[in-house]
C-alpha cells in the first residue's frame, strides 16, 4: 500500500472516531474517490511577499494544488488542490475583541491542519473563535469536493460536497451536501443536505432547505462514488483549462492590468474579460467574457462566464456567475450558481443579496429589482417571488417570518446589517477601495507575489507525497 | 543598504582576510557586478527523486537559478544562477578508497556552502578529497562568471571567470580567468590567467599557458567591470532563451526523446536537434541544430550549435560546439570552445580528447584525426600541429616532453589512461550504457524528476533572499 493510501486509510480512522456520534463512516466517500497518480499531478505553492508572517511547515502530507499565504502547519493531512492562503491571519499584538472582552494575541495566528483529507476545499480564514485567538485548527476532517471551510476551525468533522462551513467552529458533525453553516458553534449534530442555515445567537436565525429532488440534480453524492450534478459537470468541463495556467509560472498573458488591480497567475482569464481598477482575480477563479467593474472581486474558485459585474460585486468562494449582469454592490455568495442565458438573460439590480447556495438557473428571462435579498432555487419570475425579500422589507421584521421554504426568526434588521457589514469588511479586505494610497487590500498587496512550488515525489513509495518543509523569514 | 548588498560586502570581507597572502582584493570584481534586480528574475529550485538522499537547508542566502539534487546546506550565501547538482554525493557506507586507505563515510555526503558567492558557477561534484569525505566545502569564495568548481573543496579563494578548479582542494588562492587546475591541492598560490595544469604526484605534470593577448580576445577581465569576450559574448547572446524556460515548468515540446534518455526541462533544445538513447541533455545546456548520437552528453552550461555528435561524446560542463562533427567518444573538456564555420568546417575523429579549456577556433577546413590529444589556440593546421599530439605518442613518453607553449613531465601513458578513465567513468555515471536494466544512470534517474521552486522575496529589505529553508525526506 502506497504512503498516500495508508495516510488516507489513516484519516478515515481519526474521523470515525469522532463521529461516532452521529454514526457515520467516511471511508466510503474518500477511499479511492482519488486515483494516487493524481496526487502527483498539481504541485502546491505558497506565496512570498513581504507583507505577510511567514513560517510554513508540512510533515508527512500530500499537498497538490494547495496554496499558502500565512502561518500554516500541515501534519499527516491530504490537501488536495485545497486554496488555503492565510491573507487574514491576525498578528501578534492585535485585540480580538468580543462581547466586550479584548483579547490581545500573545503570537502570530497560525493556520494548523492536522489527519485531515480536503477536497478541493478552501480555508480562507477570518476566523471568529475567541476561544483560540492564535490557531485556527482543522482536524479529523473529512471535506469533499468544493466544500468550503472558511474561518470555521473544524474537528471531528464530515463536509459534504460544495458544503460550506462558515465563521463556525464545527465539532464532529456531519454536514451534508450544499448545505451552509453560518451558526457561530455546531456540536455532535447531522445538517442534512441542502440546508441554508445562518443563526446569531439572541439576534436572528435563516433557514431553508432544498426540496431532495431539486437539488439533487444540482449536486449528489453517493458512498463509493465521485459526487454528480450540474454542478460538478460545470467545474469538472472547465478542469482542463487549469492544467494549463499550472503549466506556467508568472502572468503574462497580455490582458491589460489597471493600477491597484490584481489577477493570479494562478487564474484563467479568456474571452472579452476586461479588469477594472482595484478588481481581485483570486487563484482558480475562471474568467471568460467576464467584465470586472471597478473593485468588483471574484474569489478563488469562482467562474465568471458572459457577464458583466458593474463594481464593486463580491463573487465569494465558489461562486459561479453566467450570462448575467449585476448592479453595483450585488453579492454572490458561496457557491451559489447564478446562471441565466442568452434565451433567459438575467439581470440582478444593484446592491442584490444573492445568499450563499442560491441556484439561480432560468428557463425565462428575469430582473430581480434592486436591494433583494434571494435564496434557493430560483427558475423564473414565481419562484423569485417565493425566494426573495427587499432587505427593506425583511429590515422591518422582528419576530417570525416565513417565505415558502424559507424561515425566519429575530430581528431583521440585524441580519441585513450583518450582511452588509460583512460585504463591506470583504471588499476592504480585498482593497477595493484602494486610492493609491489608503485603502490597501489583497489586490495590491498581491500584486509583486512570487509563487514558490512544493511538487510531490513522483514515483516510488512516496509517490505523492511531499517532502517535509519548513520556512521561515 | 539592501541585505543582498550587505551579504556581499560580508563575503568580500571574508574571502579578502582569506586572500591577505597573496593579497588581493576581490571587492571590484564583485561589488555592483549584479544589479539587485537582477536577483529576483530566476527562481532556484530542487529537485525531487526517490533516487538520492534529501536534505536541503538554505539560510540568509540568495539562490537565483540555482539546482539542489542532493544534501546540501547554503548559509550566508549568493549563488546565482549556479548549477550545483549532488547526484554524485557519496552514500552512508560506502567506502573511500585512498592510496590503499579505504575510509568508510559515516553519514551522507553534504555540500557546504557558506560565505560564498559565486557567479553562474557549477559545483557538480564528485569529491576526491580523502580528509573531509562527508562535507563537500565551498567557503569565504568567490567564483566569478562561468567558473566551474568541480569535485574541489574550495576554501578563501577567487576564481576567475571561465576559469575552473576540478579535482582540487584550493586554499586562499586566486585562480586567473580561464585557468584550468587539476592538481589535488593547491595553496596560497596565484595562478595566471589562462593557465592549463594537470598534475598527479609523482606520475605526470601538463602545463600550457595561453598567451595574454589571444587570451584576451576570448576572455578578459577588469576590476569593477563585467568580463568582456567571445566566450561571454557567446553566452550573453542566447541568455535571453533560457528566460522562456525558465518561465515554463514541465517539459512537453514535442521533442522525440528514445528510452533511456533525458531532456532537462531546464535546457534549451531548438533547430533540428535529435536526441538519442541514452542522452542526457543537463539543465541550463543549449542545443540548436544538434544531432545527439546514443550516450552523448551536453553538460550543464554546454552550447552544441549545428553539430553532429555521433555517440558517447562527452560535452563537459561549458564545453561549446559549433560547425563541428565530432567522431564516436570524442571529448570535449570544461569551457572549451570549439567553432567551425560553413566556410571552415571542423571534424574531429573518434577518440579524441579536447582538453578542458581549449579554444578551437578555425579560419580554414580542419580535420583531427582519430585519437588526437589537443589543447591550446587551435585556428588552422599549424597551430594544430603544435598544440596536439597522438595519445599513442604521448602514451611512450616518460620524462619530459615539449610541443608549443605546452609542457608535460612524467609518464605519458599514465596521463592517458587517467584522461580515459575518467571519460568512462562521466559516461557510466551519466547512464550512456544503460541496456533497460544494468546501468542505471543520470539520464534515467532524472527522467522522472520533479522540480520544486524556490523564489526570493520580490521586494522589500529582503528583496533577493530566499526564506530559510529546511527540506526532509
Amino acid at each position: 500500500m502506497s504512503r498516500v493510501q495508508q495516510l488516507i486509510d489513516r484519516i478515515v480512522d481519526r474521523v470515525n472516531i469522532n463521529l461516532r456520534e452521529p454514526a457515520f463512516d467516511v471511508g466510503p466517500y474518500v477511499r479511492e474517490i482519488i486515483p494516487v497518480d493524481q496526487f502527483v499531478k498539481f504541485y502546491a505553492f505558497y506565496g512570498l511577499t513581504p507583507h505577510y508572517p511567514l513560517h510554513f511547515s508540512f510533515a508527512h502530507s500530500s499537498l497538490a494544488g494547495s496554496y499558502f499565504l500565512g502561518r500554516c502547519t500541515v501534519e499527516h493531512a491530504v490537501l488536495y488542490k485545497s486554496d488555503i492562503r492565510g491573507d487574514e491571519l491576525k498578528r501578534k499584538g492585535t485585540l480580538f475583541e468580543h462581547k466586550g472582552i479584548r483579547i490581545p494575541l500573545h503570537e502570530d495566528e497560525e493556520i494548523r491542519i492536522r489527519d485531515s483529507f480536503l477536497i478541493k476545499t478552501l480555508v480562507h480564514n477570518n476566523s471568529h473563535d475567541p476561544e483560540s485567538p492564535e490557531e485556527f485548527q482543522i482536524r479529523n476532517t473529512v471535506a469533499m469536493h468544493y466544500a468550503n471551510i472558511h474561518g470555521a476551525p473544524v474537528e471531528g468533522c464530515f463536509i459534504g460536497p460544495f458544503a460550506t462551513v462558515d465563521l463556525t467552529t464545527v465539532h464532529d458533525c456531519v454536514i451534508g451536501a450544499f448545505s451552509y453553516v453560518q451558526t457561530g458553534e455546531l456540536n455532535h449534530r447531522e445538517v442534512p443536505a441542502g440546508t441554508i442555515w445562518i443563526r446569531a445567537d439572541g439576534a436572528f436565525e435563516f433557514r431553508y432547505n432544498y426540496a431532495d429532488e431539486a437539488l439533487a440534480r444540482y449536486v449528489s453524492v453517493k458512498p463509493g462514488e465521485v459526487p454528480t450534478g450540474i454542478l460538478m459537470d460545470f467545474v469538472e468541463a472547465r478542469k482542463g483549462e487549469f492544467q494549463e495556467v499550472f503549466e506556467s509560472v508568472g502572468c503574462c498573458r497580455g490582458l491589460e492590468i489597471p493600477e491597484g488591480a490584481s489577477v493570479s497567475p494562478y487564474s484563467v482569464v479568456k474571452g472579452e474579460s476586461t479588469i477594472g481598477r482595484n478588481v481581485l482575480v483570486a487563484q482558480r477563479a475562471y474568467l471568460n467574457g467576464a467584465r470586472m467593474g471597478p473593485g468588483a472581486n471574484a474569489q478563488e474558485n469562482c467562474y465568471i462566464v458572459d457577464s458583466t459585474l458593474e463594481g464593486f460585486n463580491v463573487t465569494a468562494h465558489g461562486g459561479k456567475i453566467v450570462g448575467a449582469h449585476l448592479g453595483e454592490k450585488v453579492f454572490v455568495g458561496f457557491n451559489s450558481f447564478v446562471r441565466g442565458t442568452d434565451r433567459a438573460p438575467l439581470k440582478v439590480g444593484a446592491g442584490c443579496i444573492v445568499m450563499p447556495h442560491t441556484l439561480i438557473d432560468l428557463e425565462e428571462p428575469l430582473e430581480i429589482p434592486e436591494g433583494r435579498i434571494v435564496w434557493g432555487l430560483v427558475r423564473n419570475a414565481a419562484d423569485l417571488e417565493e425566494n426573495s425579500v427587499s432587505a427593506e422589507e425583511l429590515s422591518r421584521v422582528d419576530g417570525e417570518f416565513s417565505r415558502g421554504r424559507m424561515v425566519f426568526k429575530g430581528k431583521g434588521e440585524t441580519f441585513v446589517q450583518a450582511f452588509r457589514h460583512r460585504i463591506q469588511h470583504i471588499l476592504e479586505e480585498n482593497g477595493a477601495y484602494y486610492d493609491g494610497t489608503a485603502g490597501l487590500g489583497h489586490a495590491q498587496k498581491g500584486q509583486n507575489m512570487v509563487f514558490n512550488i512544493i511538487q510531490p515525489y513522483p514515483d516510488g513509495d512516496l509517490k505523492g507525497m511531499v517532502p517535509t518543509i519548513d520556512i521561515r523569514p
